[in-house]
């Protein structure tokens, strides 16, 4: 299912080595302007093209326009935004098809299609398909405003010295893990809908689908399987529903609370790494090992934030959608 | 929205002092056996009548299957499961009313439905609707078999101690949270739909609509975060993509890969204590003082395992029929 | 799949004979004034207890307000509303199993489910069900009110002599259809989301639920495939959308244009004859008679026109909530 | 919503005079060959360019596969068919912007959309849109066979003189509407899913999309309220439900009984003409006169037909995979 959200509906679609990626937003306003620089910056966020530890492929990261852009606002109909794929590298892919790469979707690709997914560089798995995300994000942050997305890398393999322990990693062919925490600030009391769309389970239901998340939690989260309620529990200070403290994250019952939302997400390390590794030949059902060659980031944590706000904002902005909090026009032409 | 699922339908209804709570199930195939009794053992792991730290309240636990159901066995119509409320107290709920519990749904339940919603024990928020989940999963185990899906509690407040924990807890008119893990042993690989419905995404969304969970995670989920790959990576052994480790729980790139998925949530602390909360009263904003009185579980976390359990296989029947893995009649009646 | 809608999202359970039938609303807003008696008008229309030709039976059509209800308002939560079946006779289902009635659902329900469904009197295909459809109308009538829904009987047989023509088929032990037609009046322009979702499509879709249709035109309809342009063209008179004629129906490109939504529906005759009639013993293969005896509608057609405006309301409220005509909540609760 | 479909899900999206048109399949088996030629035949039918009475503008109807499509085949992975608009001429749209043509969606996407909606040539509500459609069902006719889906049209301006008919509105600058019919063969037993899903909803869902689709009927249709039991019901001969007479038209309750699936659509007659119509100026209100040059179809209906079986079979390629019968990969590749 590549599609996500109820009102504000995005389908992804795409793989690294074909055509391109993209994505289209169905439910987007009409009215809401939107011009290609406005896109720079998260997508160079996400590229960290200049970031070390980063992959130094160059991708092509303009996005077109396609349809449902009209005099440089949406118009109502499906929004659509295509990344045409220039940087491709036929390589190798042939060749390591059948020895699927530990911690990769190689395997379970194979099994799942029968062998008729596109194969190269990760093909429809790939990360490259967080570009078209990003992409979304921005969109949505813009009808989120001023409402406020902020993830940040906390940590990169336990350690707050980012760039010293990827460096360490990138030299011994390795690559480390990495904590990303986000705040939204701004919302309203009352996005969530129970039972089963809680704010938690569609905020996680979107992370999750980032390459190489394992871990999502709110507020104090794991922390708060060692405690008590007395140290948990919020206490209400006012009527517009501030608490003295925010162990909740903003939300109770799956609701916001009108505090800051906030949660966390557990990167884990870049399954492509230098260092030989033990496979099997699918074909021969033979051991093998294998050792990935060519760029790719040692740390993908450090690329995440901006895809973790663009999940963030496209799945807040559905919520404000469903509580009517913003309109099918914004504005009006003539 | 109280639907859940794409062609194994769940949809829940209810309130904790109305006239009961149910699930419809739209999806369940023809001809499989059901009896009220099958849903005793899982129904009375949930009530938890008999463990320290759980609620004496004797709630009316057995199953009415509505419609759906003809001769012992399900008809491909919506199969309804309800429970009527029968143990109800009007209490003291409305003097209460205004005065939002720390930690409940109370406030946003107010603010979002502008004081309509039915604010007895809970009403729609009420963990009495897991009795319905619940119910659900004991269908979903039936479809899942010979999968089997297990959890436990790892830990209450930190410590494997859990009755003493829950003890001193309760003497102190606390409550504490605790860790639950569940495994599931003998699924087949390629569940999971790409990009937004991971094995991850989903079961995520299931597991945070359950009331107190503030974390889940996958494999080694947060601790991958201060990893690095080499530690990480599963080395794969067998052509059936039996791997050497299971740290990524048996999921790449949201897939499952023929490895126990093992996953784990953080259950936050009884919202519910005796001792003297702060809060605010929502008509005059005035602080006011709460200090809750009557039954309540002291560790909701020693009940929620069943309740992971039923998602799990809720989620999980879903995608076996995604891959159509399950059929839409279990044999045939003459 | 048993559920209907977008945002006002109807699920319809049950069967003829079991414990009842039912329909759940999830999307309701909060706040709507509900009451027992408000549904007494429409059902009372459904069951048309004193219409000539229609059926005899003492159905039990007062409906239990079981969820989402508190205080004589919704509450936001699923609205569940349930028919107990009380007029039941197991009668001679079983024997009559395996010889399916021509124009009825025995043989098609018979294979699809494997012989699991529940066969007696139709099962989940009973025009039962359409009680609680009407009963999901009378909610969805209140919340689209000012517009006015109003469907009559416009001929049967091919004649406008409507007692006279049924009553010579109920004489000769044979039923007959009839032509519907519904307005409603007072929609805003805008209703309609290109390009699946046009009010024709979503319409068409809840109207053919109804048992016994088996045709649907809009404005003109079919007399349209015989004309020329200058004939079917509106002429715009007012900024407002405001046509000359209303040849459209009041839809263009699949939305509404401000003038009465106007269309037809074919009621197909009664299948259920006194008459003898030629089927098959599935279990033999062998041919067999057939002459349906006991208590059955001569002419349905007189009791679809609520059952047609119960569809029309309940899709025409999801379209004014897509269109965010329609708040989450009617008015506050102090 | 732009989205239509269970399993086998499209999504469309466009505008006639922006950079193109097209549709993504979301549930597509993987393995399914694939070729651009293969689209040739059903597109050039949509296209009627040599077809009196069907407009002489070249459209450029060669569809781009961009994505979910590797080595001939589909991937599994979302399959994106694109169209580029390359015969566009931006002539006269911004003046008459404001004065909307009749029968036309103009003014209600001028309304819908507060004026931001792309308004050259139709846009989203353009019926090159449809050829987007026709290359789904070239699609989903694949995976449908060796069932076969077959309109036609039956009659032109309630003659059967086609050409004759559209000639004669032609030379008055007149349009002409027309009546199709569509016969299904080969579908098996029990598709369709009560209560809302039936064949009949879902199929004249999809149908009323097709812009100038004003009415659908199945089996006997209309006829059938002008008749009596004992001549509409079909004798049940076989113990695989064949039945003397198809006035069914091949559904039963909602599910497709075995008989040969048959409905007819009406469409109404080309709503640009060139005599002068009457219309007002959306700003200032006036009376305006319009007389529509260029390049129009004089009978839309002629190219319906194509259109009318592609809807038909994406609509029973999904049925056919929530019946299972569709596996999720055709073959193995290696």
């Amino acid at each position: 299912m590549n599609r996500f959200g109820e009102q504000f509906r995005v389908t992804i679609l795409g793989e690294s080595h074909g055509d391109g990626v993209g994505i289209i937003i169905d439910g987007c306003p009409a009215g809401l302007p939107l011009d290609v620089p406005d896109f720079h910056g998260d997508l160079e966020r996400r590229r960290g093209g200049r970031v070390k530890g980063t992959t130094p492929r160059k991708e092509d990261d303009i996005p077109q326009l396609l349809t449902g852009y009209f005099q440089g606002k949406s118009t109502g109909a499906p929004l659509t935004i295509f990344f045409a794929n220039s940087d491709v590298k036929a390589a190798d892919y042939a060749q390591r098809r059948f020895t699927p790469r530990p911690g990769h979707a190689d395997f379970v690709a194979h099994e799942k299609f029968g062998g008729f997914h596109d194969y190269r560089g990760g093909g429809h798995f790939s990360g490259r398909l967080t570009a078209a995300v990003v992409a979304a994000g921005v969109v949505a942050k813009k009808l989120l405003a001023p409402s406020t997305v902020n993830a940040q890398l906390l940590s990169v393999g336990g350690s707050t010295n980012v760039d010293e322990t990827v460096s360490t990693a990138m030299q011994d062919g390795d690559s480390v893990g990495g904590l990303v925490e986000c705040v939204v600030d701004g919302l309203p009391v009352g996005l969530g809908e129970p039972f089963f769309d809680s704010i938690e389970s569609v905020l996680s239901h979107g992370l999750f689908a980032i390459p190489a998340i394992k871990g999502v939690e709110f507020g104090l989260g794991f922390a708060s399987a060692q405690k008590r309620g007395s140290e948990v529990n919020d206490a209400v200070l006012r009527r517009d529903g501030r608490t003295k403290t925010n162990h909740a994250g903003g939300v109770n019952g799956g609701i916001t609370n009108g505090n800051p939302l906030v949660f966390r997400v557990a990167v884990k390390p870049t399954a492509s790494i230098r260092q030989q590794q033990e496979t099997v030949d699918l074909r021969s059902g033979e051991p093998a090992t294998l050792a990935i060659q060519g760029r790719h980031d040692a740390c993908i944590a450090l690329r995440v934030p901006v895809v973790v706000e663009a999940v963030a904002a496209i799945v807040l902005v559905d919520f404000m959608c469903r509580e009517k909090r913003i309109p099918r026009v914004l504005g009006r032409n003539v």
